[in-house]
């Protein structure tokens, strides 16, 4: 299957506009310029990442031999550093892993959350590679003045079962606690305090100096399970396997540093993979976030939820009446139904569709709300059977420091076909040799 | 036993002096402006410690049922915060713990680094208390650029079996290294982390931003093992055992940290019992220091390493002449044989009368070299001997996470005694209700 054309960002119009202030993108704030939403194209350039490409979308279907997911095919996951250089190890049978995580500061996740687990998921499956899950409860404590390490645990339990929800492999993934794992964690972890200057912390993250020195003590912590020697229950004596890691891209910051500290140290360095922001249903000027309960879409709120939140909050791009749509069409870069769409409906010839009619005023803002509403309740009525499934075992056994065989099945087979191959070849040989 | 009445601190006289420069005194530097060293009670005050006092003395004394250590009679432990608090409960059968470390920095220790451990040693014997004692691999690879934590770890386990060799009691001590422990203590790391700011560690202990960021993550590790939860298999369920914690008085800034967050986690303060440094060979403007090896006693030194070096290098307060030393007699302040004998000669009347004549010119310097040659070739050879019984077995009893009882054998008599007594008197009751 030929994988469909990807889009352009949509939200490359916002270069055009001459935005007096500046995007803010920290991995602790996004706050957009304009309205249409966060300058990704001049985003890329600052912090010097590099472009998705047709070629990497291609390569991609060719390793796994399926069309690439619906976020690459529409450039959600827009740019990246060093994807290239794994892919080409990929190819050459080398091993890579992913590495994801989640921050325990809610009890349920949102939307928004989703969006790196459903990658990580997909591209777990597609390359058939060890994947390691880090929950930072360490880190929402010391950052959240108002939470206790009794409700991060909680919520940390809570999450937890939310992430397998996602359907992660349990023989190839490793979810672990940093409070749990600290101490196979620790050797590398001051390595990195050891090689990381007070001075270059505060540049790469903001912090001043009436900030706890927690959060200073913490970005190596996020920095080392992209080292594959904090998991010698998975790679062995493996040396300098490379990590992946699918993300929002207001992750970089600590990756920049990672990678930085990684050719200083001499391990390897960290490949990434960043997506756009998911927007709140009031617009494209910030993610989606649970500190507003009416701009968020809970994995657990039910049909007639995702119903009232997106008939009542969901910006609309269409014309504020129904000759106005029928006249001018929708602006597609600042609808939220659309842009939502874009992220959760799967076929593509049917996305095409949608917005020729929508933007051309052939459908209507009601519509076009009514398709994200089946197709959201359906996508969280089957997470929920799901997440109902999932036990205290389940959690138990995806944390367990267990050996975990981190070869994908192809390499396996491919190295199985060359002996085989070696051995026809040498009995040939012999058999030669007797005539 | 009478008390020896104690020494005022020899180093008084220092105040006398209007010194230009001040004393420098952090964990990182010890620098006296004047020559006959530090000047001790402006650092009281400067610090806000409490003198030691004649009071507390005879009440260790009394609760311990015999002379206190001669470190104590000397005044060479001379300060302190809390110490009294302390007493005060253990003298109503009221529990505490000795806390104490070693940053492995070296493989052999020196005279220096045996005041704390002799002192330890010996009030873990007289209150009968646990004991926990803290290995600072992560502080030391962390803040040595030169450092791998390959020679740290070896020079961790030679100085454990050193400290094993001062001859603590296994039942009732546990040594732990951090990088071993880490999981334990990190539920207390991070809360303490998570209390103090940036500008608090910069403002304790002078560091810059140019400096490792493990710089800074590292004092609240050195702070956690004087709360008794972190150690869950001394104390069990027991809540807010204090620590004391014997040590030089540069260690001062981790511990006024420590107990200002210790207040704000409403955790027990920790006590400390601070001595004044033990000066090096040359004299008295610096401690003891690894770094420097002819101006150091190392505890692997041989008999006749300790006689060149005493001869060769120690600083006389002698006459420069045997004819001026018997006329004028020698200044005691700035004497290293004599400095010495005050921590290593256990006779006071000994002291005494070789203060008496060597002051006066009656003992000339030769004199008192040999006989600080004499009793520190002692003490060496009997340590020596100590370590080389020393096993691998050993350490890892030390370090084995076990269940210790934590209760002095006489708080457990007087809990049984008083339960007898109360049995008596309910059957003696019994007894005349019966009548």
């Amino acid at each position: 299957m030929e994988p469909a054309k990807p889009e352009e960002p949509t939200t490359q119009a916002a270069t055009e506009v001459k935005a007096e202030v500046e995007d803010e993108v920290t991995p602790f704030n996004i706050a957009a310029a304009s309205d249409s939403g966060i300058d990704y194209d001049k985003l890329v350039d600052k912090f010097g990442c590099s472009r998705m490409t047709d070629e990497l979308r291609e390569k991609i279907e060719r390793l796994t031999g399926r069309a690439p997911h619906r976020f690459i095919r529409r450039n959600i996951f827009f740019c990246h550093r060093d994807l290239d250089i794994i892919l080409n190890r990929y190819e050459q049978n080398q091993l890579f892993y992913l590495y994801t995580g989640r921050g325990p500061s809610a009890e349920a996740l949102h939307l928004g959350h989703t969006i790196p687990f459903i990658m990580t998921r997909y591209m777990q499956e597609a390359f058939d590679v060890p994947l390691v899950i880090q929950i930072t409860d360490d880190e929402k404590f010391m950052y959240r003045p108002e939470l206790s390490q009794e409700q991060v645990a909680k919520m940390a339990i809570s999450n937890i079962k939310d992430i397998i929800a996602f359907g992660f492999d349990p023989e190839k993934t490793f979810i672990f606690l940093d409070t749990e794992y600290i101490k196979e964690l620790y050797p590398n972890v001051t390595k990195v305090q050891k090689a990381v200057t007070l001075n270059q912390i505060k540049g790469v993250f903001g912090f001043n100096d009436s900030d706890p020195v927690g959060k200073y003590a913490y970005p190596p912590i996020q920095a080392v399970p992209s080292f594959c020697n904090s998991f010698p229950h998975i790679f062995g004596s493996r040396k300098n396997v490379p990590s992946l890691i699918p993300c929002a891209i207001d992750q970089d910051p600590y990756f920049r540093m990672t990678r930085d500290v990684a050719a200083r140290l001499k391990y390897e360095k960290t490949g990434t993979f960043y997506s756009t922001f998911f927007p709140g249903l009031e617009g494209m000027k910030g993610k989606m976030s649970s500190s507003s309960l009416h701009n968020t879409i809970l994995l657990t709120d039910s049909a007639a939820d995702v119903k009232k939140k997106i008939n009542k909050y969901a910006f609309s791009g269409g014309g504020a009446t129904e000759q106005e749509q029928r006249e001018k069409g929708a602006n597609l870069d600042v609808d939220m139904p659309y842009q939502y769409l874009r992220f959760f409906l799967e076929d593509d010839a049917e996305l095409a569709q949608i917005a020729e009619d929508y933007s051309t005023g052939k459908m209507l803002t009601g519509q076009i709300k009514q398709k994200l509403i089946e197709v959201l309740s359906t996508y969280l009525k089957e997470f929920q059977e799901r997440r109902k499934a999932i036990t205290d075992e389940d959690v138990k056994k995806f944390m367990e420091v267990r050996k975990i065989n981190p070869v994908p099945k192809k390499f396996e087979e491919a190295r199985k076909a060359k002996e085989a191959a070696e051995k026809l070849a040498k009995e040939a040989e012999a058999g030669a040799g007797a005539q």
